[in-house]
């Protein structure tokens, strides 16, 4: 393990395992952005069983917004799909428990929670090709200013499954023209991790008034050279999972992530 | 050979060969476009030898708006990369013959003009990439309206290679927003006919003030649900040839291509 931090002083651990290990023995209690460069991180989803097919399904009908990375069967902790000995009840450094849609926790694991019907469904997040595009040069601004991504209820509708349905929640990253054309390219390569923009400019045309009042996230600037790009965002899943009011799940807390073993360039499919 | 007739009434060939025939015969004398379905179709431009040195290092230097799919030797008329007995001095139903920069005259073919120290060099046109596009389902207004693509001097400037330089010149096709975003990727896949656009929305960005005022085509709406989406232009090389005001140089009539055999579908790198 080497001993480099990030940028909120957060150690860096050379591999997703590493910093799972470290997650679960209490070392990590932070945010995982930039924890394990290269290796992908994603968001969380608990559902019992009577709810679980569903929202499998709602997931293969809406790839975009909820691309599945992986689903544990009932009752069983572990995602072998995802790394070597995850174990979904530990690895997570901050959970939020969730009773008829109402958050009624946050807590640092679920041992004292978990159930023989508990589903585990890992959606990808924008992490993958966040990292992606920084490496190409492209400048984030969210990120650049320390801030959460702006995210907005859209007018698009998700395909429903049983009781899942609800818009599209997106997130906006603003870029010169030319880069968005980049990040055109660049995204498409990554499907498993919300692919390519749903929109480009134009904010009105899906439902947005005004791109400096987001629905969740922290407004920032659209320079007059820019133009506002929207990906499909993480945040659908769990605003359309809260709509229908389980009588019980589990998110992850926003920005502390599942860290997994699998390298962002092997989701790449060019 | 078969009977089908294009939209302007042309007949359709089953082959670039074929086509390419009878513009030779004298049968097929006007536009090219729709002629020849899934086969590329190329710009042309003949230089001296003295200048086709620091042409070919520009097109090289300007892959976007100069794709040099193939050149010839000095003084030889064929161009076999590009098809079979092609004889470029024949196979385009008409000319342009320029002097010092002058046009001069327009003639069906370059038998009495033809030297040996001529070089043919055949540049990739946006008509590739159109067929794609419109087997995607994706209008293009120009093709609607019969008129031709608007065409914009830019701020963008080319790299020089001797005496050649100038702006880039763009085409443009307002697109929905979607739209816009799939015809990044389909126009990706075609590097070798302008590939990806260029810029999008914000035409101020690249230089030009109104869209609805193009420096070579016709305007087209962009309706309000539309952004212009901008490629580099197969008019940039003769705008640059022109600037030149070479001795002596000949250039295909705009719209009366030469048809190859080369099929648009094996462009495509994915």
């Amino acid at each position: 393990m080497n001993a480099v931090a990030t940028q909120q002083g957060n150690r860096i651990y050379a591999t997703g395992r590493e910093a799972r290990l470290a997650v679960r023995r209490g070392e990590h209690r932070g945010p995982t952005a930039g924890i394990a460069p290269g290796y992908v991180q994603g968001n969380l989803a608990i559902l019992p069983k009577a709810l679980a097919d569903d929202f499998f399904r709602f997931c293969h009908y809406n790839p975009k917004p909820c691309p599945l990375l992986a689903a544990s069967e009932p009752g069983d902790p572990r995602l072998p799909a995802l790394g070597e000995g995850i174990d979904i009840r530990t690895d997570i450094p901050l959970y939020r428990v969730w009773r008829n849609g109402e958050l009624v926790a946050e807590v640092p694991d679920l041992k004292a929670l978990w159930r023989d019907d508990l589903v585990a469904f890992v959606i990808g997040c924008s992490f993958s090709f966040e990292e992606a595009l920084i490496e190409d040069g492209i400048e984030l601004r969210h990120i650049s200013c320390g801030t959460n991504v702006p995210m907005y209820r859209t007018n698009i509708p998700t395909t429903p499954a049983g009781p899942f349905h609800g818009p599209v929640v997106v997130s906006m990253r603003p870029l010169k023209p030319a880069d968005a054309i980049r990040a055109v390219q660049i995204t498409s390569r990554f499907p498993s991790v919300h692919g390519a923009p749903l929109h480009l400019a134009k904010p009105e045309v899906i439902g947005i008034k005004d791109v400096m009042k987001p629905d969740y996230g922290d407004a920032v600037e659209v320079k007059a050279d820019e133009i506002p790009v929207f990906w499909a965002c993480g945040v659908t899943p769990q605003s359309v999972i809260a709509a229908v009011r389980p009588e019980f799940s589990i998110t992850h807390a926003p920005g502390y992530m599942l860290v997994t073993d699998l390298k962002n360039s092997r989701l790449a499919i060019l």
